[in-house]
């Protein structure tokens, strides 16, 4: 199936500086696809630290499973990353799969296990072909740069239009460090965790720890504010590689004052990234950011956020160019989170709809829907109980998604 | 918007016999539709009970917020619905439009006035036109029948493409009693609860307590376990309605075993019901039931069935005729409820597909392929971890569903 180019894309892959410390190829092994590139590897200098964010479904895959276990020692040398194929619900088997990659890798490279990292993303149930990925992988190994971002983001993606990459350059302590990072949805887009697959790495110098902190703090209002369609990953995977070279002061904690704009430009980039990713959902033509004001934390506000980003009814009347905030108002009041139906107020497009619990006195719909015509779409809602704000991204949900999905095996 | 009626729908809506003690009454009042009745009377006689489950929505409208506070005295002397408007965010005014609808029907009957239900469904936001409606009820009122149960169907619909209706007979302690029922879907359908409005009747003779403990049970199991978007109503409004003509034997308490067989009817009945709201799902082109076993308890299982029936990668794969039960794992594992991924088994139209977590060996997809093809699709899932089991009902998501609902208020 071949996939138009969604009309939200960036209109150019970014220029990705090398890190040092960092290696990257990839390779057409033949899992599902032919005729495209469906291999990334990493390979990271001694010394990188690592830290994760994965998916919480029960019925995690088998690379998910392994990357738990391996994020607990906090070091990594190594990542390989296919598509095509999720090894997932793949019993025994899928478990063998990965022991087998990561063995080939340390054959190769001559590291720990634990330091090896495995992500899959494809088909569900199905085994993967491992030998194909295995025997090439010497052969791959000759053909390392630093410069394969652009190959890195196209390799891992499955129905994704786009590849997706960002850049940040920061400072800690007046060292200059870059933060690089690709990622790929682009269906089962929903929280906990929002993206299938993501990789940064940076040339800063942290331990895993301190990592840790900061990724799980950055994604929470970034890929796990995003949704294309509520459903929720197998494999979902967040990892954050840093190799140290860039020689900056050494770091203890998550909260020296050091890492602040460390920490801005990673939580920016990731935003970057999740932003792609929805302007790449299934099937999107617009793209809409819904800011939710008034609840009484900003939790709850997320949880609003994500019930009008999440509802069917909200995102066909976006498809439709209906500025139909009725729908708005009933995703509200599912979210479970306290509103005050009477203090409730709604702006479409800047332009304010609704207030105090009913329809601005003299409302005028035409500059509404102007807006709604447009490919950018913004939402903001006060649900008047609180000083509880968060913002989430969404895209619309038309024709183009059931066309995806209703065929996407074949 | 004209809609063809769904390829789902049963063939004929049944004899309706009448009921005693109840008499009802359609009227085009012109409210949003023309050419069309869009509002229904019902008038019970004194001594009518009645009990109601309603919307958990905190954004409820104001016939809802009405009927919470009138259920709690459980007598019930008329009903009023409309279609086309649901009187929903409408502020203050909502709350006059509502009072004013009482007041008429107060003076034209004679009773108090929360002896009076209401319940509005169709557009949220707009200003419910009430004075068409109460300058015609007195003409109304002189149409009542006994027999006027279809006319009352097809008045209360709104994207509905067929009347719903259902009947029941049953005993009690050797006493014949009746149960009629209507209800209308068919967008906004997800449990708490799942039907926008349903309203049944029965000359049973039943205090209101008796008739809420039934009521709430037997819709746990029946409106609460369906689901066409996942999106929850405004308006969501169930109630129970009790004449007493039929003069049975007093009963005090719901567990009374003299209740056992219009305990059963009435839950056959609302099932009855909640599948036709299912089949007339906006856009719906399949009917799937979705029988999960192994849970913890029933309801984890019946969470477990709403994540697979709620799932859009699920809905789309069954709209395509894909016997994709990866995407079945992916919506166990979202649920966030206990599943052992090494235990599960999947059945599709009763062939078993995956087994102890994985694919059956020498797997043959044709037989399941053919199942898919047809109107019905049976999901089976044993989760592996205990004894609960439940049953869900939901439908398949295809173009539709985007046609009807980027379009709706056009």
């Amino acid at each position: 199936m071949s996939l138009k180019v969604s009309p939200l894309a960036p209109a150019a892959f970014p220029a990705m500086p090398p890190l040092a410390g960092l290696e990257v190829t990839t390779g057409a092994c033949g899992l599902k696809y032919r005729d495209r590139t469906d291999v990334c590897v990493m390979v990271f200098d001694p010394g990188t630290t690592v830290a994760g964010v994965l998916t919480r479904s029960l019925t995690a895959s088998a690379p998910v499973l392994w990357c738990r276990e391996a994020l607990s020692q906090g070091s990594a040398r190594a990542l390989v990353v296919n598509s095509g194929n999720a090894n997932a619900f793949t019993g025994a088997a899928g478990t063998g799969s990965v022991e087998r990659t990561v063995g080939a890798v340390v054959d190769l490279i001559g590291c720990a296990p634990e330091e090896v990292f495995i992500a899959s993303t494809g088909v569900i149930g199905e085994p993967l072909p491992d030998d194909r990925l295995t025997s090439a992988l010497a052969d791959l190994a000759k053909l390392l740069r630093t410069d394969a971002w652009p190959e890195a983001a196209a390799a891992i993606m499955t129905t994704d239009t786009y590849p997706k990459g960002a850049t940040r350059s920061t400072e800690i302590n007046g060292t200059q460090v870059t933060i690089n990072g690709i990622a790929k949805g682009s269906g089962m887009i929903a929280p906990d965790m929002a993206t299938m697959l993501s990789f940064i790495a940076t040339d800063a110098a942290l331990p895993s720890a301190v990592l840790q902190s900061l990724l799980t703090q950055a994604n929470e209002r970034t890929f796990n504010s995003i949704t294309v369609d509520g459903d929720t990953s197998t494999s979902d995977t967040l990892l954050l590689f840093a190799t140290g070279k860039a020689d900056n002061q050494a770091i203890s904690s998550a909260e020296d004052p050091a890492l602040t704009a460390f920490r801005e430009a990673l939580e920016d980039l990731l935003q970057d990234l999740a932003i792609q990713v929805v302007r790449d959902g299934e099937g999107a033509s617009k793209f809409v950011t819904i800011d939710v004001s008034g609840a009484e934390t900003p939790s709850a506000a997320r949880r609003i956020g994500l019930a009008i980003g999440n509802s069917p009814l909200v995102k066909t009347a976006v498809a439709g160019e209906d500025p139909n905030w009725g729908r708005i108002v009933m995703a509200v009041g599912k979210a479970g989170e306290r509103a005050d139906r009477d203090r409730l107020s709604i702006q479409i497009g800047g332009i304010e709809v609704a207030k105090n619990g009913w329809v601005v006195p003299g409302y005028d719909e035409t500059p509404v829907a102007a807006h709604m015509k447009g490919q950018d779409i913004d939402i903001a809602v006060d649900v008047g109980v609180g000083e509880g704000a968060a913002r989430v991204w969404t895209c619309d949900l038309g024709h183009g998604y059931i066309d995806i999905n209703a065929d996407y095996r074949s």
